[in-house]
């Protein structure tokens, strides 16, 4: 296809937008183009019209071959896994990856999405990220795919999304605890917006039920996903009168917190306190133990959202709205069985009783 | 500036630039968007022109509003540090960060910078990556300006770049190592073709210099710049006879893996070995013991890169072609002075001879 035949077809649209509208072709654009000086009202009524009218092949052919990647905060390596694993997966189709922050805010706000729109990305792919029910609207009436990496929670409207098994990571990390013996397990839960986080804690209640040991919200503890937040968390916790003899975090920067918080109050990891995290990042296996932990294939989950979005930008439908790749338990120094001070009789496996 | 006058401008441009060149306006366009379908001499030929005849003016309100950021390698939380310093310095002026990583190669292959190309970029940033002279010659027909960060040689062609005092920061690092006692001190070298590793050898060597200490070849060993390199190469400085007291190594990863060679042969940090890092990246003030190392201000190098391809693309000139950030020390838990079995005389200090 050529210059003049995109340039044709784009007029006869902005112009037919334009007459339903009752407003100049140039208004047209601008709302096409994300640019400002149009009305609230205006920007609605013709998103509406090329919603209905299909406008949407024209402007498809105009994208620029770049994925947009929304993070509500980019400052963990975490967050490196994850662009790598899309870079990986776009770069074969000549597109680019677009990254920008959201400084920890769950909801883009509106200059953002001026601006995203105005850069006409194939795709978005919003990470610990939720678009207003607007924002949504304005990437449909562009015909730009969204897809969720870790929601921040269940989407009011059908989003195709990419996570982690992270209930059943929560119940392979407290498991392997109960397993080695443990019995007063602290949790340093994250933030409950999070829904991968609400679902590593309810993995953790299920292995408890699953042993018939009682749930003490006095050791699950709510923790920011960092070193910071596991440390001081964790201080709490082993300074209770009856402290925990193993703490599950829900990441691995606030695994390491707990290590310093251990360390602080003169206690061993694993032998006065056993330790886990979540998500298995590189550093966690250079440190002092290394980290036991559960692995998430973050890169993977990057790819395919990546994948999942370069379909339906290419007009395919996705067969799932919810893929969970698996998690994985990687037993390395940092647990054991409980101090024998401590110890209490190793609770029967379920499965053979 | 409207949709009308832009695409005034541009027709033009190209049937100017195509007449002069003996070829179709639609080639002209072909190579202004990096398509293909254009010979290498037709190509060369009409981005002589473009450059001779200042078709830039009207290509640049075309740009898409990123800055482009070409990694060699984005395995590593140093490659996060840049690209949230770059996304936060540009983010005000409503520009988006798209990245490409080069799987390690120093120089983009040609898909690499024609995608690049359709983009049409503000701007562009290369991390420890080099462009040919024939890519250079592309971006500049294009006005597109380009900003180095860490280049990997002394670029052929004038180009600013960005990096820290890396010489400063060997300097500074081997000196607190002899100040603390240490005479046999090694050194893990980066890749030569990286210019920031072979400053901080350079400061290495200054400081050895400046208290009369030998320069032994053999304590001073070529590793990559990652963990497994460190750690590998360490184990074969700790071998030798007459052991290193003290390990500085060009980057962190490097130095976590020191302190994994140290555990491996029964010996402690720093008390049998000091450790000095570079970079402070986040996760080494968590390690243990802590690790002394020479933090270089990642972000804030991004975000002066970024300020210099704003200023170039908008058309002014920038003051410095090679800017430098200071480094400095940052003493942790990973050196000491040097077991007393060894220890020798502490050398007197140059500064009160």
């Amino acid at each position: 296809m050529d210059d003049a035949g995109v340039r044709k077809r784009r007029e006869v649209g902005v112009v037919h937008i334009a007459e339903l509208a009752g407003v100049s072709a140039s208004t047209v654009s601008k709302v096409i183009h994300g640019r400002t000086g149009v009305s609230t009202g205006t920007r609605r009524r013709v998103e509406a019209l090329i919603r209905e009218h299909g406008y949407r092949k024209a402007e498809k052919s105009e994208a620029v071959p770049i994925v947009e990647v929304v993070f509500q905060a980019l400052d963990s390596p975490w967050a490196l896994e994850i662009v790598r694993g899309i870079e990986h997966a776009v770069r074969p189709h000549g597109l680019a990856v677009t990254l920008t922050e959201m400084d920890g805010a769950h909801t883009p706000e509106s200059t953002w999405a001026r601006q995203m729109l105005a850069r006409r990305p194939v795709g978005v792919i919003a990470v610990s990220t939720m678009f207003t029910a607007h924002q949504l609207a304005q990437l449909d009436s562009r015909a730009i795919p969204l897809v969720a990496l870790d929601p921040t929670g269940e989407p009011s409207h059908p989003i195709v999304s990419v996570g982690a098994a992270n209930w059943n990571g929560g119940l392979l990390a407290t498991r392997h605890l109960i397993q080695l013996g443990h019995r007063r397990i602290g949790m340093l839960r994250g933030p409950d917006e999070l829904l991968c986080c609400r679902a590593r804690l309810d993995g953790y209640r299920a292995a408890l039920d699953e042993f018939g040991i009682g749930y003490d919200p006095d050791l699950v503890r709510p923790a920011p996903l960092y070193f910071d937040g596991g440390r001081d968390t964790a201080a709490e916790l082993l300074a209770l009168p009856d402290r925990p003899t193993a703490i599950f975090a829900s990441n691995d920067l606030q695994a390491l917190g707990v290590y310093h918080a251990a360390g602080a109050l003169g206690l061993g990891v694993p032998h006065d306190v056993s330790v886990v995290g979540f998500d298995d990042l590189p550093f966690t296996q250079w440190s002092d133990p290394p980290l036991t932990t559960v692995r998430q294939p973050l890169a993977q989950m990057g790819a395919t959202a990546a994948e999942f979005v370069l379909a339906l930008a290419g007009g395919q439908t996705v067969e799932h709205d919810r893929l969970e790749l698996p998690t994985k338990l990687i037993v390395r120094g940092s647990t054991t069985a409980p101090p024998t001070s401590t110890r209490r009789p190793r609770p029967a496996d379920p499965l053979t009783r």
